[in-house]
């Protein structure tokens, strides 16, 4: 019988010039993923290089993390970039990691929007469609979404890997929604919730329900955080909590 | 006997978002190298994927024309952007603009450092080797840059192939230098004086010297402009002239 | 008898750093009113600080531009800034011509917000009121927008001066507001018939209405463009024309 | 007889959108002017507006802290701007930041080149005095800078207010100037001893020297920091130990 598996994957290299963001260095003992910025929303050439080789080393896979062109509003902001300037972004700001990934004597492996722009993907499937086209041509890199979402649907269209994105820290709708931040319960405070949601997603596929039940949640990576306080002991405890349960820890398409 | 070969290379897409500049359309009948801006000191993702287009249509070759992050000052203004900055600067916008040039089925051919960049790869050796480190990383581009300077040296201690690059309108010293803008008779005004100059260099290796004499130039691309008044007229021209005087006007390594 | 009087203004000083755009030169003689853009959607200190001193020679009245921080976009996009974002940058961007403006002898008189924050202004109340709350802590500067809208009830709300704006080269429908870009017949590209509307405007407050008829248009001002060919040669033409009819052609609340 | 008396400064405002920088808050209850930073090397328009309003809650004096256009450097790295550049680039941001002071009902008191600007001025003449102009321009503002250095001069000539800014923790060579960072000793690591420094500074107008003796600061204002560890603690352990030694601790030309 085939181990259950899960990939834990975080927002990195999101500093920029001076400035720190999140604790990148505490997340690496923890997570198998990355998704590193590439300038236009956070990060710069030096924390992408820096970024890329800490990963490398660490033996995380590294993804690309693209944004709108809008550091001032960390890429949150909706920007009306219509499908054909995401791709050009989506190119542009991947190209420009991938050199580094190479560099360094590595591979770029997946794509995950930044923000503003991951949540456009989810809204209109030509934007969606513009950056599995990006990654199709960048050789072939998966895409990082939410389940049975736009995103998905361009990968597969596309002929593209895909790994759904599930949430630990999160509540779920019945339906395997997220439930909307203004809610209450939406985020889960204590570090016992978010391990057991964590645990039931790995081992069973789905999540406890806002309002009782369990939700599908079909997720091949886990979304962690690295800022916010106790985020890097939260996937610290993530990460034991998964493999003493049997889970195997490993980013997608790794042996 | 081998027929005398030059090719005739300019800056392309500088321009940025509504802004034009310089008339690249007009160029391309003329040219058989341009050195594409990627975004730093002029050029943005949309202006960049439609001028590889545009050239790999026209069957002129596409290299990087990387630059200081200095939009305001158009990369011109020198900045204390240290060796591995500078490294990590070429990486960054030379990786973007091969992730466009892939996509529309080319291939990246050199790299030529842009304005203060260019001029800083001139007077500093560790700078100079900081672009060749980062072409060679990118595949083994070629470098661009002038003839017997550091960047020629950068390139061949990095066994990466070199094209020294020539001017058509600057005047030259005795000893092959350029002579400084601000000495009289140091730009020539005349598009007959240009051609005569793309002339001697294309067919004998050498220039006119201010004050008499002529200089050495063993220049494998002569670098025309794109913007001025004039600037396409004299391109036109000095392309029709090399080809009536018997000279082979292609890019580097093209057979 | 009072004579009929109108404004003519243009956007200014839409140049970035070596980006020329629009022939402002060739506007000076025919606007009175300008309005000189300030570094976020274009314009750069240089180019504030020259067109400040342009005008203030050529006895055209200031006022501010302040767009969306998208360079690349040139502020035509339309982002998520909130209300209160929206005031702080129009507090910056204005604070920082005004500067200009003082140290040249002279004195901002308007705002009038650009691209998509001049849309957002004419779809939220609350946008409208944030600009013109930073127009009060200005000092009391007077806003620019269409008649009867959003931006006219925030200066009226606020105590500000209002200048309402006609369009001499866009058709009108029936109502009096402006016929989309889309439609047939949407932008007057013969000279004489924008000269034709720039008079029914200034003389009668009205404009022919796209099918037939006429539309009320109350405006104290109307909007000439400095880019696209023809342009300063219709401002010319239109102030002319005006003049000729003898209607005084002069910023609002000049003497 | 006069209390002596010392104004304690701090560089302010240093984040830029999501990026946080230093511990402002922390700083409000010891420094009695504060040096806002104006969007071009670090702050933005809503950080500059809350710091203006905190600034102004605590009774501290606001100044402006106008740098390079280099967010990326944190305008650390030399640029090239002439004089003339440095003339609009303090213009464009001081204004900036004058607007959001005079909204807050407050009066902008000073200016402070910020980094690789602050180092040109105490090189060129005429840079610092493009300091002097802006600064006489914007209504008089006063000048910080070293004692007896090009800033200085510029404020005379200007008939500015100058300031003359010592530090605690760096040493001192005998001739009263900063001993150079790659000093053994050049940053005093002890509270105590920065604490010391800034009562002779106070005190006496004296620093202890390096190497031995005392060397002359005559210093209007401390500059002492907001980021790195202990630095809050260190400036209210200063401001705490120079009250307990009957100075008076207050912003220059404050009653």
């Amino acid at each position: 019988m085939q181990k259950p598996t899960i990939d834990l994957n975080a927002d990195f290299g999101e500093g920029y010039g001076s400035y720190a963001f999140g604790d990148d260095a505490a997340l690496l003992g923890s997570i198998t993923s990355a998704s590193i910025a590439c300038g236009w929303h956070a990060g710069d050439a030096r924390t992408m290089r820096t970024s890329v080789e800490r990963c490398l080393l660490a033996g995380v896979a590294v993804g690309a993390h693209p944004g709108y062109p809008d550091r001032q509003g960390f890429g949150r902001r909706a920007m009306a970039l219509d499908a054909e300037e995401v791709y050009e972004a989506v190119l542009y700001q991947t190209g420009a990691l991938q050199a580094f990934v190479r560099a360094a004597g590595g591979e770029l492996r997946h794509i995950k929007p930044h923000g503003a722009m991951y949540h456009r993907c989810g809204a209109s499937q030509a934007h969606a469609d513009a950056v599995a086209r990006a990654a199709a041509e960048l050789g072939g890199l998966a895409l990082f979404g939410p389940p049975g979402g736009l995103l998905e649907r361009a990968a597969v269209s596309a002929g593209l890997p895909f790994a759904a994105e599930g949430f630990a820290d999160r509540a779920y709708l019945p339906d395997g929604s997220l439930a909307g931040r203004d809610r209450p319960g939406a985020v889960h405070g204590e570090p016992s919730q978010a391990l057991e949601q964590a645990l039931t997603i790995a081992l069973r596929g789905e999540a406890p329900a806002l309002g009782g039940g369990f939700a599908p949640v079909a997720a091949r990576t886990l979304c962690l955080h690295g800022d916010g306080p106790g985020a890097a002991e939260l996937a610290a405890l993530i990460r034991a909590g998964l493999e003493a349960a049997g889970v195997a820890v490993r980013a997608p398409w790794q042996p």
